[in-house]
């Protein structure tokens, strides 16, 4: 298989390394910058490194564009217009609405997919980068109704090969869910931060320590600058409407504190509390996989389609595989799910959606 | 040395460790739960099991009362009256306001400071405690007018002992510190998980993951209810101000992000890095210590209003010693601080007070 990363910094390193080791893919690097890109070589993130974009991507299958978010929507453009008319396109950006709106009308746009690996560190460059920094991760593919289904299915494989695992999500959910999850979060690290410096050095000239739970809360106060201000821009409706409601929330809880009921107050505290081991157990409890097997139209957009119903409906598509019919009107698609509670629900959806389907027995 | 510790929960029984392993001290225990107390005899915390408050504090020299928020005015009223007229009583709670408010007019109250180490674990019960748990933390103590300056050089000898370093400040001010340091990221971490749970389940049946940032962000969320609640509503008035001030900020960015001005908000990005970092490495950088030495009358509170304004003044005293003069009516007073800087300041602070200092040569 062969791979482009443009954009060779920790998260396109990372995918350079996973491909190579984890996939045997051979991997042409392009970065603009020829410092950075001469060590993702040196590393070991790449095989080859280009000397442009197009070059990179002149024989790839798959395209991963790695940039700050600002730079995609052109970055995916010209990652379009070189690369073959076969090579699936996606990036790996935390925000999806502005990029997916700036492709419509683009005719390459069937080979795109966006994609955002909810997977990081703290410390940014290719010198960080791992082969495993997307095990286990959660990644998000944001295909629209232009995204192809057999595009969909290479490019989801890939992603599982790297050790992620990928789910569908339409684009907008994706940014308010991003919104809520991770901007958010941003934004009241750095409020608290502001308000503690405020207040401190009201009280003396220098800044008395803060306590772990201030540490926690805050550890990613003033993260990337650059990124973090594209991030802010390219999703702003969606975190401005965050922080709303962030506020509503707040003046609730004031009003709470204020009138000293601490009965009350101990059970808002007991429901935070499971709410956060709802959250944070969310993933742990799978079942055994289930094979639904599908019939389905062959045109552009039903596997995304059909991955986003059962996305919706919080079924998890572990694997997924698509058998074209030969004349290519219609086809077989076989999707694995968690367990019988997620198969069954799963068979539901797509029956909603008009297709025929059926549970497999075993796996 | 003889000490008491009213309540062997993790606090007191890591006071207790570290009183018998680092002060040498005989340790005598008090828990309302004999089971409990049990237990602090078992894992060494203390030596000897009070069936009584009375009985735990007869011969004590020092008292930490480690009750939670609400049961404290009520447990350190007992102790004073208990204890005998040379013992000094302090507490470990949250927040002291309230509790130093309790004691107007309590005759003995020149025997009682308030104290709070910076110090804890997500780990609960005195089975997590250790003689380490103080080890370099920030203690403060909040002695207020009536309270002894023989007392509180005791106490904050007692407390560097245990391996931490305590710090005067006034009870307002602490529990105004607190509100933002401390108070408020728990508040807005519970925020943070209610405002999550619901925009997720409102987007499919089962919630998805949530990223490494608010896993940090919201680690504090619903921490012990019962705790929490007493703390929220013992300092509810300092808390729902800093929320007041939190809502305003937050509105402040909301507007700044709505604008999209993808500079402006770098440069708040970028602040707010900068000011976590001045936050977390403020206690970091030292001098080598210095000796202040002062002669003051030798009345009730001078310590404190000495240590408390070294405090507002952002000098931090390492060490202390009281030499009272043979006839009482005056005595000398050694501090210790940090570099030649924080000496030079600590001398105007106490000029100013009108007292005679001079710096010492060497340490």
């Amino acid at each position: 298989m062969r791979i482009a990363v443009l954009g060779v910094g920790l998260v396109g390193g990372s995918i350079g390394l996973a491909a190579r080791r984890r996939l045997g893919a051979s991997v042409a690097g392009y970065d603009p910058d020829a410092a950075i890109l001469q060590r993702a070589l040196d590393v070991g993130a790449v095989d080859d490194a280009a000397g442009t974009v197009a070059e990179a991507v002149a024989k790839a299958e798959l395209v991963f564009c790695a940039a700050p978010v600002r730079a995609l929507p052109g970055l995916v453009a010209d990652a379009l217009a070189a690369s073959g008319e076969a090579a699936v396109v996606t990036d790996v950006g935390s925000t999806k609405r502005e990029l997916t709106a700036s492709l419509d009308g683009n005719p390459a746009a069937v080979r795109f997919i966006g994609g955002h690996p909810l997977a990081g560190a703290e410390t940014a460059g290719v010198e960080n980068a791992r082969d495993d920094l997307f095990a286990g991760a959660r990644w998000y593919l944001t295909p629209d109704a232009a995204a192809g289904g057999i595009e969909y299915d290479a490019l989801q494989r890939a992603i599982a090969g790297l050790g992620a695992r990928p789910q569908a999500i339409d684009a907008e959910t994706h940014d308010r869910l991003m919104a809520t999850v991770s901007h958010l979060p941003h934004v009241i690290a750095n409020v608290l931060v502001e308000q503690a410096q405020t207040a401190l050095s009201e009280e003396s000239e220098r800044l008395p320590e803060v306590g772990p739970s201030f540490r926690d809360t805050t550890r990613v106060a003033g993260a990337n600058p650059a990124i973090w201000a594209d991030i802010f821009s390219a999703n702003r409706e969606a975190v401005a409407a965050e922080i709303d409601r962030a506020v509503e929330r707040l003046r609730a809880a004031a009003e709470l504190i204020r009138t000293g009921d601490a009965a009350a107050v101990g059970d808002w505290q007991r429901d935070a509390g499971a709410a956060r081991h709802r959250l944070l157990e969310a993933a742990s409890a799978r079942g055994a996989l289930r094979e639904l097997r599908l019939t389905v139209e062959n045109r552009p957009g039903i596997v995304a389609e059909v991955a986003l119903a059962l996305g919706r409906a919080g079924v998890n598509i572990e694997d997924m595989a698509l058998y074209p019919a030969i004349d290519m009107s219609a086809g077989a698609m076989s999707l694995w799910v968690s367990g019988d509670a997620d198969a069954a629900r799963a068979l539901a959806v797509v029956h909603e959606l008009g297709h025929a389907a059926t549970i497999a027995d075993g796996v």
